[in-house]
């Protein structure tokens, strides 16, 4: 099978014009099939604050109401992603700009009141990879911003990092899929001080040990959930770094085993 | 060879929630390939004006400084184009939400200065109709806001009109193309007092002698101008009219002769 690479890029990213830069230079000369995953919670927190709307989260998740469903669509799926979208252009990456309301690709459900009411946030249903296969087919590279649908004509706020390993995973069927997170570490660090202290391998064994062990902490702890929930869904690997490491083959590499 | 039908739906129409569900059941219903064009400029006033940015038009076009690129982005690709995108989806319409830059598929340039600085507005150059020949192959409906890119990483606001005047001429080569406007009236008045005064049919000799008796004025020149351009250049035929006059045939026809 082909190798598909779904490269997610953080917030922090893309607030950096020199990492996007880098970064995209170095997307758009991957050879194969190609998919971009992008956020822009920051840039969707600055419009509400222009427009008198307080951003609330919880746990780093957006309390997603209708005046801020508005913002978080024009930012994600207007601003960002055209601007993604002309800069890969430029490139000569083909590109092409998506939500997963675009050819249905990416189905969702509003997210069920429990304790806490998140508004217009979607958790994922399904990924009709067909689809997503036709445009990868006639040369296209997707470029999905973090916003989803429930085919009754709701648009959705959805996690990225969720989108990009849902979409891995879906992949994994056509695909020998490969999971990339870019964002502002060199990689997964054993000493939150310590910029250059990279776990290089972290395989499921380890992990458990380095969570006892409190090596492994607080925000990395679902971003790791996740690449080892995509794992056990046939992603084969799921790489961890800045735009740096993830170039020179310095960033943290995990494995089901 | 096949027909296919592109619409333009108009600002007002974009306003009315129960005219663009009209419009939207209708274009969902059409068989055959298809495409929508939509532009949007009251809600990138509403929202320019909300941001403390002062909307500045001179004969219907807007200036469009660097602020300004940023609303028109996101409100045309972002809030609207998928506004418009889900709500196709939930009427099995297989809608894919396009800017020009998505595929490559609009090229335009930065319009030159001359008396007035338009800023970041876009003259289209060329239509790379292969790329959306692709796109309606492979079954997706086709959805364009009115942006633009230069292909060197600028996006360009561009006016949906000639957008969809272009993508109707590219498309000639590939099928029989048909081009629609929507608009808030049910056709061409031949009196602006008098709503039901439409006519039926114009064509390049009565609409000559129109223009030149007074009939025909103003606002409607440059959409005829437009509508006689298309023609010249293969397209088959085009229909101006409303919601309501568009589905029952009671429209506007424009053909050469």
């Amino acid at each position: 099978m082909n190798t598909l690479k779904i490269l997610k890029i953080g917030g922090n990213v893309l607030h950096s014009s020199s990492q996007l830069h880098h970064i995209l230079d170095a997307f758009a000369k991957w050879k194969g099939p190609k998919i971009l995953v992008h956020g822009g919670g920051k840039y969707a927190s600055a419009l509400s604050q222009k427009l008198g709307i307080t951003p609330q989260m919880i746990d780093g998740r957006r309390i997603t109401d209708a005046p801020t469903l508005e913002v978080v669509t024009m930012v994600y799926a207007g601003q960002l992603n055209k601007k993604i979208v002309s800069q890969l252009q430029k490139r000569n990456c083909n590109a092409i700009g998506l939500s997963g309301a675009d050819g249905n690709i990416i189905k969702a459900h509003k997210r069920a009141v429990s304790t806490i009411d998140y508004g217009f946030a979607g958790d994922i249903e399904s990924v009709q990879s067909e689809q997503l296969l036709k445009l990868l087919q006639a040369g296209f590279t997707p470029v999905f911003c973090a916003i989803t649908h429930d085919g009754q004509g709701q648009l959705l706020n959805t996690n990225a990092d969720t989108i990009s390993s849902a979409l891995s995973v879906a992949m994994a069927n056509h695909f020998t899929t490969e999971l990339l997170y870019c964002f502002d570490k060199d990689g997964v660090l054993s000493d939150p001080k310590n910029e250059k202290s990279i776990i290089n391998q972290i395989n499921q064994k380890n992990y458990k040990e380095m969570v006892a062990e409190g090596i492994i902490t607080d925000g990395m702890i679902p971003k790791l959930d996740n690449a080892f929930d995509a794992l056990a869904q046939q992603v084969a690997t799921v790489r961890i770094g800045s735009v740096y490491s993830l170039m020179t083959g310095n960033e943290t590499i995990i494995t089901a085993a």
